[in-house]
């Protein structure tokens, strides 16, 4: 069995807090746990699968609403520890997320029970969750803010920004319709958008994606 | 002075835990305050006045757009805790939000230095204002799942429903601008769909306000 104690006390504040017994309990019951690009982590069927503690890779933690839209509330990259893959063990968490694996991802789980019998004993496991809960409560509002205040070629901009830095890429190979999910948008504004831009020389419309031609003036949409 | 030790006593679960030292600190830094209807209690420029504990009235915590939209997150009733009007004591909080009094208030507010005296020397303390967040975090959840995913039509309802039933009459006496706000839609928008509620017999559209006429077809949007 692979011992992963030094990553744990890296990232888990409490650990130094935490008897020896109850150190044990964490590293007994935590196992690496690999996720593929695009599988889905954990959704309403399926909510409490324990804390995932990202060692490499990135989760995408989002709404998919009854229609097959889906809203990008936060992203997870190494070092950060998932907390609503949880949920269960906060009493008063009562939505649903869905968590993606945005690329392979390698992660730490630790399973709901032995987590939830450290949180008994200790306000310190209690405090650290609750603290992660309520950071991702602020990305969540300032994703809000975006969607809700922000103009649709301002979102489509930053998208588009966003994945070719991530990808580093000019190219955003996706479809419109996977762009409009992302931006929270129906795909006949995002293509219509995405012609304004194309016509005004910003980008290139592809096949099943869309090239950066002038990042300038693309940026420009952002200020 | 006015002992307010009853009421904190019932709606601060960490009370049994403080020490006597500790429960004078809370009590003689806890003063009655009250706000008139419409006044605001907190936003952006003046975000960090207390905690509030709602003794009569009710609070309305909303999101507004440099634009002016407003978005409502929840509402508090009598016995709630109001944390958000406390974000400083909250590291992680970096939003904005409003907080306006949707009725005459009567609340008790705990000031910033003496409750961040106790959170540093309780976890309980802490911890239960990282509770309570976490909890608006949810209703903040349900409000976006709301605006993103209900149709216009079915807000509009539900909206209408929710004030004739809060003022006991059938008229509700808002404007569509109004109403727009509160939906979180244009008020274009908004003024279309009362016209086709009209259209259909489910309303009638007063000067300064809407007439629910026909309460069981209005209801029947919201299954």
């Amino acid at each position: 069995m692979v011992d992963h104690t030094t990553q744990l006390t890296q990232v888990l504040p409490f650990w130094e807090r935490l008897a020896a017994s109850q150190r044990s309990l964490l590293t007994d019951n935590t196992m690496e746990i690999r996720y593929f690009k695009g599988m889905i982590v954990s959704s309403t069927e399926n909510e409490c699968i324990g804390v995932l503690t990202i060692i490499e890779g990135g989760l995408r933690v989002l709404m998919r609403s009854p229609d097959g839209r889906e809203i990008t509330l936060y992203r997870l990259k190494p070092g950060d520890v998932c907390i609503l893959s949880a949920s269960c063990l906060l009493h008063n968490i009562t939505f649903d997320v869905t968590i993606e694996a945005e690329e392979d991802t390698l992660s730490l789980r630790t399973g709901i029970a032995a987590w939830q019998h450290l949180q008994n004993e200790s306000l310190y496991v209690e405090n650290f969750s609750l603290r992660l809960a309520v950071s991702r409560f602020s990305d969540v509002m300032w994703a809000m803010e975006q969607l809700l205040f922000s103009r649709l070629d301002r979102r489509i901009a930053a998208f588009l920004f966003d994945e070719s830095t991530k990808t580093g890429s000019d190219c955003v190979n996706l479809t419109h319709e996977r762009i409009a999910s992302y931006v929270g948008s129906a795909r006949e504004a995002v293509s219509r958008m995405l012609k304004q831009f194309e016509a005004e020389g910003f980008v290139a419309l592809q096949r099943g994606g869309v090239a950066i031609i002038n990042r300038e003036s693309l940026r420009k949409l952002l200020q």
